[in-house]
Parts: structure tokens; C-alpha cells; sequence
């Protein structure tokens, strides 16, 4: 890896896959014939896209059950842990509505509604992740939503991969369609004989899924469109290279586009950090895939001192930020913009990815300056409620109509004006 | 108005303005030239679009004092009020980060942090509404936004309206630049030598504004995409005629895409709403507009029941929802899609439009289903944290590792395998 002397104003080179002219229309195409022809249309990209040919959609009870016997029972139990640590974390986030009340009667409030349904797409392939599932599903499941729609994309048999379909059984999802691409996406937001149609889409794909999720967008909500994975470790001298070498590599194997940087006052750790990326990314399996990543989106950033080295993360806001210096504690107030803020050596970002609690779909490309990781409140909604007593009315009615007034909005004043009139 | 019996399955018309080619094709000129060229692009777009020829952009203190002559005092003390009310409200909603602690020594947590810049958007001409000023502003104060730039287009003198001027005086926005359309939300997007770039972009504006705002979405954060503004009013024969014709008349006087809508199993009421509703725009200055929209986009629908009544509410999902039955607060929790909810005779809707405290920026279009009205949380984002002890990384890395195998991901196996080699 190459190292670079850097003070700030640094950027993460990030690769952002729009997708073509030709890729848009063929979405649009898709789209427009699931909404006309429905299952009909699904099952023709099925067989065109997946080479599956399928009479139904809907995966049976026994092919869930079935699945077990692929999953190891020592891999079973991880699983089921996770899932508790998962829904624990949770479960800490979510809100109640509340009501404030005022001597004069009135009432003022926020109501928190779940959303009535959610559809989560699954990649299918080697991108099939149970891992995701969990991570999609237990926020929605947490915030009461009560159809939870899954969708994934058959082999050319028409299964879906035993890792997936014992993940959701877990969690006791019961509406899983054998679908993927633009399609299922379609099938998601307007509804099919099978598919019921949902108020919102989430969950990974590729860049026809992303296009799809962009299409259907305002017609439902999404969560949002990822970018390539990141990571950024903040260390000084006492960090151990070997972990960091490792943990950038654990990001740069997802995908040749994925980025993996080091920020460190510290030349020596530097060097060394640099020496151990080599000598670990020579044994590793996805060394085709993690290899281009380290060389095209990979980094070290030598900085003055620590201060400069916060402020360079906080430039590149990344999805994940390790932390590994004295006193990671300590930093956690400088640090505005990151997904998630991993903390000391034994904080790996895979700890994070698999079984922690928090959630791992997060903000990339730069978003964290402004956005989330995926939580309860994005599958809930808020009403405000105003129940405004007749004392208050009396009160303030006037105050009302006058602003009112100001903006030149007389049926505003007068819809106040009228109650007052009949009331006083 | 037309008087409908309906069961269930009704849906709003509802026109959104999704721009021409042409309107879309000079945004994207415009954007691309004030991120070219700054202030010089910026100052010829103004006096291109605005007619004004300006040499510095910013308000002056003096001309904020100015103002104040143009500002009826009881206004004034109005405005004032609201403020305090709509301050008080958004308190409410502010989130406080957490941290849970486990005997191991591992710390979960989520961390709020506000967002480094905002730019608010306020429309000129006779849409210069004071009241967007403070349900935009005060939100973003509350979350503790440190930056607030606001934008706003000037007349042919180079003036801002007074009562934008004073409202922003009264909420100490200091950062007030003289521009407005596609130009003024490219600047507060990318920068120039007057204006800092920001984060997130709020505010309503003409079609060139909301294109532009799309068009920069994804480099910054933005608000919504409102559409024509919405009231659905559920009533039962208890209620009085001539404040529902009130109400729906003041929401049509809007735009004449504003859609008006009353619910109610009494034919009675309706009967009696629809000659109100004649009666009053009769006496309206401004039924050029509120005509046209009770004429296209206004509706009585007549349900068998009230139960039926409130289905038909969550089916129509709307911006604004007032419920004038005998008992309204029952009603709450069977509504499950609205984004600001008006209980009883004197929740007059303009009550919250300028007063109360709720925000009155709110999701339009059916996007009530899985939106929330602007709030304290938009300003802010989450970040997860993640300390894990090396108690809990011995006691949990080999379940890690084997999850992150089943997935295929041997780097991430590696990178906690790493530690429990080197720490056991």
C-alpha cells in the first residue's frame, strides 16, 4: 500500500456504478410489464433472467425445514445468537409516541405508527448473505411491522440457498417469494397474484435492483442505494499492525471496488501496517478480488498529529471507522461522521458485520455526514397530533388569523375567524 | 362539491409536477455552471431569472433592522409566540445518545450527532411564507445545527420581503444570501465564494427548485419533494358544517392542485358541508384558485359507517387529516396514515399551520404511509458504536468467524481469528 503524507482535505475515491442508458430502459421495461401482466410477467423474467421455471413463487414450509440439514448445528447456534444480540440492540431504539398536555386542555403530540408493510430484498448467488437478512428484517420485525414480504432470486432449479432460507425461518418470516432482480422489485412496490404489494423496499442487490429500488422510489420508500463498502482505521503507534492489516483486508475481499484506508500520526506504524497487507493479502482466498481494492481504493494517510488524523476521517465520513489508539473513548466527541465507530483492538469490523447488535447496512460514500445505519424509527413513521382546546382557540385565535394575514391567506384567517365568531 | 358514496379503495387525485425534459435539461445547465463558475454564475442567473443586479449577495444587519417598520407590532408578538410554541414542541423530539454497558466490559451505544450545515430554501414573490422560515429553522436549531444558510430570491430592487427578513432576524440566521431558483440550490449544494456548501437542503420551492433539489440529492441530503397540499377532513353528524367548509376552503386556497376532501357516514352533513362550501368561496379573495381546486381535486365521500370512514382515511394517506366526531380522540388509534392529525372543533388546520408547535412541513402525496412530518431527527444523524472487551471477543470469535465463513468471507473469519491467535 502506498503510503501518503496528508494534513486534510482528503477525499475518499469512491466508485459510484449509475448504471447505463441500456440498463435504465430494461428496468423501465421490466417494471412497466410487471405492473401490467403481474405474475405472468415475473415468472417470464424468471425463467429469462434466473433459467428457473417456476409454477409458484412461494417457498414451502418444507423447504425451510429441509434447509436445516445443510446448516451446521455449531453455525445454528451463532445464528441464534446473533439474532438475540441483534434484536436486544434493537430494541433500544425504539420510541413511543407521546401526548403533551396543557393546563388549558390542549393537547399536543407525536404518534409513532409502524409502517403496515415491508418488502426486503435478498441477493442471491455467492452474495447470498443470512447475515443481511437478519440485519433487514429484525429493525422491521422490532418496529411491529406487520407484513414482512422476502424476495430472492432462484437458482436454475427454483431453490434458493439453505443459508437464506434458514435465516428467515428463524425469524419466523413466512412470505418468501422465489424472485430477484428489476422484477421482484416491481412485484414488491405494485403488487402481483402472489406478491403482496408493500409500503416500502430495502435490502442490497445489484445495480438492476439498485436501478429498480431508484424507480419505484416516491411510489414506496426504500432505504437506500449502497455504494461499495469502506473502512477506516484511526490508530497510533501502540496499534497492532497485524489486526489492522487484517481488518482492511476483511473490507477490500468484498469487492475490487471496495475501499480500505489507515490514518495515522505514526510513520512506523505506517511501514508496518503497509509490510503486513502484503504479506496476509498473499494467503487469502479472495486475493482476486481484495488485491485490485487495496491497490485502487486502498490507502495510508500519514497526518501531523492525532487531532489531524479525526480531522481527515470526519472528511471522508466513512461507512466504518475502527478506532484503535490509546484512548478510543476519548476521541468518540471529535468524531461527527461515520456509520459505525468500532472501538479498540477487540472492536473488529466483523464483530460488527455478524453479531454485535448494531446494525451493518450503512451509510457509504460519503452519506454518513448525513444519514443513518439502518434502525427501527426508518420502519415507523410519526404523526403529529393537535387537539387544540376551545380556551386555546379563544386565546389565540387572533394571533392566528393575523399571521395569516400576513401571507395573504384570508380562508386560513377565516376558517380561525368563523369558530371564533360562533364560539365567543 | 360532488357528493360520492364510497366503501373502501378510494385514492386522492393528486397532479404531481414532475418537470419537462426542457425544465429538467436547464436545471442541470444551471447547476453545472454554478459549480463551474460560483458567484459569477450565480449573480448572472439572478439577473436573468430575477431581474436584480447585485454585487454582494448577503444581507446586511441594517437591512434585517429595516425590516422591523414594515412589521405590524401585534404580528410581531404573534410571530414571536409561535416561535416559542414551535421551539417548545421540537424540544420534545430531541434524542439523546445512549450507551448500554455489559458485565464483560462491552459497550453498545448510539451516537446522535447534528448535521454540520443546513441550507434552507424560501420562496419569494407572494409565496414568501414567514412561517416555512420557522417550521425549516427551528427544527434544525433544536438539533443544534451549527451552520444555517438560508436562500431566498430577490425582487428587481435586490430586496428581500420584510416578513422573511424578520422572521429570519428573530431566529438569529445570520446567513442570509439573495438568491434563489435551480442557481441558489446549486450554491448551497457545491459552494461558492459567497456561499458555504452544506449538507442538507430544506425548504419548498417552484418546480426549477424541486428539480434542482433532485438533481443534487445523493451529494447532499434533502428534505422532500412536496406535492400539492392535502386536507382530509373525517367527520360525523355532530359536527358543524361551516367550519369543515372552512376548513377544506382554506386548504384549496393554496393551489389549485390543493385537494380537499371530507369523509363522513352522514348524508346530512354532507348535504350541508357542500352548500357551506358554495356559500363561503363565493366570498373568497382569492376563489380564482380555490374554485378550480374544489371543483377538480375536492370530494364528499359518503361511508356506510364510521369505521368504514376511517378505512377510507388511511387509504386517502393525507398531508393533513382534521377528525371532527364526537369522540376524536378515540379515533387515534385506529389512524394509521396521516402526517399531522387535528382533533375536534377548534383543531382548525391553520392552527397548526402557524401556531401551535407541530411542524408544518408534512409528507403529501399518499407518502404519509411511510414518511413523518419535518422533525428534530432530520437534522441530526445516528452513528452505531461498538467497544467490544477482549472478554467478550474469547468468549464469541469462533462463533464470528464461523458466520463470516458461511458467507464465504474468509478475511473476515481471519481478522478476528487474528486476535484470539494473538490474545488467548
Amino acid at each position: 500500500m502506498k503510503i501518503e503524507k496528508v494534513t486534510k482535505n482528503v477525499s475518499l475515491k469512491r466508485s459510484i456504478d449509475q448504471g447505463t442508458d441500456e440498463q435504465r430502459q430494461a428496468v423501465e421495461a421490466i417494471i412497466e410489464k410487471v405492473r401490467n401482466e403481474g405474475d405472468s410477467a415475473v415468472r417470464f423474467f424468471t425463467e429469462k433472467f434466473d433459467g428457473a421455471t417456476l409454477s409458484t413463487f412461494k417457498v414451502t414450509k418444507e423447504e425451510m425445514e429441509a434447509a436445516y440439514a445443510h446448516i451446521d448445528d455449531e453455525v445454528l447456534a451463532a445464528l441464534r445468537e446473533a439474532i438475540g444480540n441483534i434484536h436486544r440492540f434493537h430494541e433500544r431504539q425504539k420510541r413511543q409516541s407521546w401526548l403533551a398536555t396543557e393546563e388549558d386542555g390542549t393537547i399536543l403530540g407525536q404518534k409513532i405508527t409502524p409502517l403496515d408493510s415491508v418488502g426486503v430484498y435478498v441477493p442471491g448467488g455467492t452474495a447470498a448473505y443470512p447475515s443481511s437478512i437478519l440485519m433487514n428484517v429484525i429493525p422491521a420485525q422490532v418496529a411491529e411491522v406487520k407484513n414482512i414480504v422476502m424476495v430472492s432470486p432462484p437458482d436454475k432449479d427454483g431453490n434458493l440457498p439453505p443459508g437464506v432460507l434458514v435465516a428467515a425461518n428463524e425469524l419466523g418470516v413466512e412470505n418468501i417469494f422465489k424472485m430477484g432482480g428489476a422484477q421482484a422489485v416491481a412485484a414488491l412496490a405494485y403488487g402481483t397474484e402472489s406478491v403482496p404489494a408493500v409500503d416500502k423496499i430495502t435490502g442490497p442487490g445489484n445495480i438492476y435492483v439498485a436501478l429498480a429500488k431508484r424507480a419505484v422510489y416516491g411510489h414506496v420508500d426504500i432505504d437506500m442505494i449502497a455504494g461499495p463498502s469502506e473502512i477506516v482505521v484511526l490508530a497510533d503507534e501502540n496499534a497492532n499492525p497485524r489486526y489492522i492489516a487484517a481488518d482492511l483486508l476483511s473490507q477490500a475481499e468484498h469487492d475490487a471496488l471496495a475501499s480500505s484506508i489507515l490514518v495515522t500520526p505514526s510513520q512506523t506504524l505506517a511501514e508496518a501496517v503497509a509490510i503486513e497487507v502484503e504479506k496476509q493479502l498473499a494467503e487469502l482466498p479472495r486475493k482476486e478480488i481484495a488485491s485490485p481494492s487495496i491497490r485502487d481504493y486502498g490507502a495510508i494517510y500519514v497526518t501531523n498529529d492525532l487531532d489531524e488524523a479525526v480531522a481527515v476521517v470526519n472528511e471522508l465520513a466513512p461507512e466504518h471507522l475502527e478506532v484503535l489508539t490509546e484512548e478510543p473513548m476519548q476521541l468518540l466527541g471529535k468524531i461527527r461522521h461515520a456509520g459505525a465507530i468500532f472501538l479498540g483492538p477487540y472492536s473488529s469490523e466483523p464483530v460488527g458485520d455478524y453479531f454485535a447488535g448494531p446494525n451493518h447496512v450503512l451509510p457509504t460514500n460519503g452519506t454518513a455526514r448525513f444519514s443513518s445505519p439502518l434502525n427501527v424509527d426508518d420502519f415507523t413513521k410519526k404523526s403529529s397530533i393537535i387537539s387544540y382546546s376551545k380556551t386555546a382557540l379563544l386565546a389565540n385565535g387572533k394571533k392566528i388569523s393575523a399571521l395569516a394575514r400576513l401571507e395573504g391567506l384570508e380562508a386560513h384567517a377565516r376558517a380561525v375567524d368563523i369558530r371564533l365568531e360562533e364560539e365567543s
